[in-house]
This record gives C-alpha cells, sequence and structure tokens, in this order.
C-alpha cells in the first residue's frame, strides 16, 4: 500500500488541490500498490500524530505527501525536512509557530527518501513541470515530512518517503484574479499519479 | 468568417502553442462564424503584408491574433497596440528594430475593439487565469496588433480585431528546466475557444 | 524652469519615496534650470487640475513626473501613457476608475517626450539600474503623464513632458518584512538627479 | 578576531560583492573583535580546504560567510546548510557536482549558530531588507557553510559561524540590463557593517 496524502484548506485558500488528489487517487492501484489517500489537517499537532496512527495502523511500503506552495510555478520534489516551526501565517487552530522545532532534540534534517531523480525525469518526460526543491518551507508541509521521517528512522522502518509541493490550481489564480503561476488541476493530478507510477514500480 | 492568427517558433523556443491552437482551430465553427487559422511568419516585414492581404482576401468578421509571452503567469487580453518596434531580441529574419514606428506618421497606439470585459469573465468563469493587460510588448506581437487595427482603421472597416498573449506551455517549461510560469496546452485551447465563442457572439 | 512632481503616499504605503525626492531637489538648479518641486495628490480629479494650474502658473521648459511602482525592480522611463483609468486599486479620495477615459476623446495614447535613450544610457554608465518601460499602469501615475501630455499638446507648447517610476524604497520593504525588489532612498535621488541633468542639457 | 568571507567572482558575474565587502572590511574592528576579511575560490575542493587552514590558523570567534545570490531581492541570513552539492552552473575549476555530499557520512544538516533573529531585527531597524531563508542553495555558498559547521562541531569548537547571501548589486543589474532585483552595494556594505555588530556583542 502507498498513503497518498494531502492537506485540507488553510489560510486564505478555499480550497486545497492535494486534497482533492488525495481523495480522486484513493483506492486507486499502481503497480503492486493500492493508494490510500488521506486528507491532514493544518494542524501544529494533530497532523503529525495522525500521521503516527497511520504508520501504525496500516504500514504502507511507501508515503507521498503533497501539499500547496502558493508562488511556486513547477512541480517542487522536495529533498528535505528541516527541524523548524516558523509559521509565516497561522494554522487553522490559529497557532504561529516561530523558531520552534518540529521534534524537540531531533536532528536538524532529513532527506526524503523517494528517487527523485527518477520521479523527476518521468515528469520531464511527460512534460511536467517539476524541479528537486532545497526548501520544503517551514509550516506544516516541511513539518508533516520531517515527522513521518523522524517516524520512520525511529521505528527502523524502511518505508519510502517523500513531499510533493503543488502550484496554485488554474482555477484558484482565475478566482484570485492575481498575477501568480498556477498549474491546471488535470496536469496536476496526473503528475502525481506519474510519481506513485515511479514510487510504486521502485 | 473568424481569423485566427498564431506566430510560428522565434528566438530560443523550438515550438509556438499559438501556433499549435491556431492550427487546431482552423476549420471550427463558433456561432454563425468558422474560424480560418494561419500561422504569422515573426518577420518584422513579412508579419503585416500576410495580414494586409488577408484582410483583403477574406474579409474576416472578427481577427484574434495569438501569441507567446514567456514570463507571463495569465491569458493576457492585450487592450492597447503601440507604434512602436522595440527589439529585445532579433525576429526571425535577424533584423532587431530599435524604437521604430510600427507604421511611420500612424497614430501613436489603438486600442482593441474586442469586448475584453466580456472575455475576461468568460474566462474567470471557466477557471482560466486571466487578466486584462496594458502592453503587449514592442516585439511583432504588439506589431501585428498595430499593423491590422490600422489597416483595419485606414480601410474604414467594422472588422473587430484583438490579441491575446499565451505563457509558456507546460511542455515547454519542463523540458526548459527553469522556474517560470506556464500553463497546460489543452488549457490554453479550452481559453482561445472561450475567447472565440464571446466574440462570436458579439 | 524644471517641474518635478511627486505623490502622495497611497493603498497601504505610509510614505511615497517620489513626495521625498520631489520635496529635496526643489530649488535645486541643474544646468540653467531651477527645478520646482511639488507633490500632487493621489486623486482622479485633483492631480490633473492641479497640473493644469501650475502649467499656466509657472510656464515649465520641462516636467518630470515621479511615481511609485510596487514589484518592479529597476527605474522604469515610460514611454507612453494610455487614455485609460483603470484602477486596481482605490485613489486617496476612495474613487476607483473602471476602463474610463482619462480624457473622453483624446487620443488613444501620447508618447513621452523627454530624450528617454539618453537617460537610460546615463543612469546605466551611472550604475543605476533603468529601463524604458512600454506601460505606466492604468492609475494615477499613468492618468497624470496622460493629462499633462494633453495639455501641452492642445496649448501647443514645446514644453517636454515624462514619467519616472520608482521601485519601493529599501525602507519600505525592510518594514513589510516582504520579498518584493527595492532600491536604496539616496540611490533613487541620485537617479533623478541624473535624469534631471541630461533633460536640462537637451 | 571575526572571519569575514566573500567568494571571487562566479559564473557570468565579472564581479562579486561579497569579494569587495571582505576586501573593505578587513581589518575594521567590532566590539573586541578585530575583522579578517579573506576571499573563498569558487572551486568544490579548496574553498573547503582553505577554510579549514583557516580555522587552524586564526581561531576566530565567529565566522560570517557572505555570498551572492542572483534573484533574491533582500539580504537571507541563512538558516541552515544541507549535506548536498547539486550545482546548476560550474563551479570556476569547471566541475559540476550532482547530488554529492559536502561531508561524505556527515549529518543532513547543520544550523547555523549566529543570532539570527538579533541580526533581523537590526537589520531591519536600519531600514535594510532582511528575512531569515530556509535554503542556501546547493552551491559553493551552502557547502561553504556546511564544511565549516562541520569542522566547527568535530573540533568541538565553539565558534559562531553563520552565512548571508547578497543580492545582485545595482551596478552588476545596471550593466545587464534586466529586470532583477538589486541593491545599492553601500547598503549591502552597511549591512555587513550592522551584522558584524551584533555578532560581535554576542
Amino acid at each position: 500500500m502507498i498513503l497518498l496524502t494531502g492537506f485540507e484548506p488553510f489560510g486564505t485558500h478555499k480550497v486545497n488541490p492535494s486534497e482533492e488528489i488525495a481523495r480522486a487517487l484513493d483506492g486507486r492501484r499502481f503497480g503492486e500498490h493500492v493508494v490510500r489517500g488521506v486528507v491532514l489537517p493544518v494542524h501544529h499537532r494533530e497532523a503529525a500524530a495522525q500521521m503516527a496512527a497511520l504508520l501504525q495502523a496500516i504500514d504502507p511500503a511507501a508515503i507521498l505527501h503533497v501539499g500547496l506552495a502558493e508562488g511556486r510555478a513547477r512541480i517542487a520534489l522536495e529533498r528535505v525536512a528541516l527541524n523548524v516551526m516558523d509559521y509565516a501565517i497561522a494554522d487553522n487552530a490559529g497557532y504561529r509557530a516561530l523558531d520552534e522545532a518540529c521534534v524537540a532534540g531531533g536532528p536538524p534534517a532529513y532527506f526524503a527518501t523517494l528517487p527523485l531523480r527518477d520521479v523527476l525525469a518521468a515528469l520531464t518526460a511527460d512534460g511536467v513541470p517539476a524541479y528537486i526543491s532545497s526548501t520544503a518551507g517551514t509550516y506544516l508541509c516541511n513539518q508533516t515530512l520531517y515527522a513521518t521521517l523522524h517516524l520512520v528512522s525511529c521505528a527502523g522502518r524502511t518505508t519510502r518517503v517523500g513531499f510533493v509541493h503543488l502550484p496554485l490550481s488554474a482555477g484558484m489564480v482565475a478566482a484570485a484574479g492575481v498575477e501568480l503561476p498556477s498549474m491546471d488541476a488535470p496536469l496536476m493530478q496526473r503528475a502525481i499519479e506519474t510519481v506513485l507510477r515511479v514510487v510504486a514500480a521502485t
């Protein structure tokens, strides 16, 4: 099984394309793996708590977290998670972390363990703008990747874990009326399918 | 008949999505109008010369020029054409204009005559990022819009004329591997279809 | 005499570097010309009305309007003024124009009449990032340039007229804490002095 | 003593403002500390080798590395160094690393040990655009910060270490003629002086 997570909407966003994709791909099969799609809360404690419970409950072969990054123009394959919470805006519980650790006493960073170069090659071959990113930010996205990698590491699991950031969807930018990059929702879903295909094959 | 023009590739671009859309929609019907799709050369004299010949030959009810604008994140509905050629790069004939007039003695500018607010409303309702732009640049795109509006004005025609700039396609940005905004080719074609539908209805 | 205008703050801006420069250079001499520095209101009617009164009262040899353009990274030498008011935000009187003419029945555009290439060369030689811009926007800056060029044209005057857009000042971006380009206030003042020197010499 | 390092020019850059600042501040006193200004090579092995020799030779109380980051609009106070070399362009020896470790077997990351919040507050109070950055990239800048933090950590030293990225200088953008953010060289030097003052006081 591959665990695929999206996030609920946050900040000024009414929707979150990562949520829609997690729902759309729930139950889909890639190679030998069935996808379990889950939507995580944008909450400084609950997101990590739900991940801990999910890891216990379903023991996936791989975990792909997906989130939203306003301002980015391409699919971002996150290379690393930092042990930092430094929120530019409050989470959905109204909490705004400043220079806190994701896990007190945890190491400064973990590298994602998905085959990012293979994923990038597959996306590029498929005509999807993508790149390997060296910062997942310091909000819930980074924190969730850190928390999961820490859980997997501490438990001695071999679960591969990664994070993909999506641009705003075309519909979000159309509605907002601002000059920000976007990606069409069907293209983003196709991109995540490509990522899952590569992950399932390795 | 509605004349729909795209441009051939130019500069470092191997393809031009405006060319592909002009070819794809050639012969399509919108309301009472059949689309005539034509690809214009990126040439400081030939583009305008071909437009003059086309206007004589087919007398369209409306003209929609489509071009490519690297760096823009949304469909740009051009409001105005300036009587300026100031090329940042050479055209496909190797010519690089500097502060020349498109038409010597012509007025400083013409406004496009398509119903831009209606087009913008239709695109936004359809979830396509779009805006009304106040500069079509000073390259072939602006020059072609100026030339056509000048021809129509001098001939006393009532032909409505407009210009739409497209972002880079997703495939172009994927291949280039740079952090530039893009739009998926099918979404761009759908956008031009929406523009044509509004134009045909008015 | 050279008339140098800045604008009062507007929108969310607490200050306006164009105001500060107009005040700082008031009374300064460039070649044979003394600068008259004036601060214009960000008001859909009053800005143009004050310009009309000033033109009558002081009959300057040249007019340099200066304004603020958030998001631009370089000094922008505006090439053209459009006969369009299309405000993204309300002016300081709370008025938000939508697709109105600056001057009903006026021509679509006027070109600025300062020697922009000479100004650009002087700024570049002086190490100041600058460029010739093809859109002054559709807010008060464009409107003021249009109004002044129209007044000068209708009166048959030979007064040379131009507009320079400034980036946000370093202090504004420091205070705002956002990733926007800026320019240091002393560098911007030096840039305007360079513009005035070129204008005074021609 | 405080060790202040800049880098030589690299890629298409003819100059490097970090080099100029390291030279200009060499010998300057901040509090009890004299600055030793050094220019490092943009070389995948030599930069770290020179740092190792310098640490041995001068045993500084603090180390401030300064580098250049085209495209950034503000002074970037780097939070973290990753154990990754992934060069977008070759270094000055013509070497282009792809997904290598800075130090084989080293930890994924080190956090910088300068008081970044105090530095940010001082810069902001001084009107200098600045922010705390979560990625120093994956080129020589990140690598040098990683190498130094690793050396200090392995040696059990208490030397505080940090990295500041500068925007392009105004002169560089003026010469290049491109729409990129810049900062005036005197403002950047003043910013580094402010950083050194805070570092010297803590």
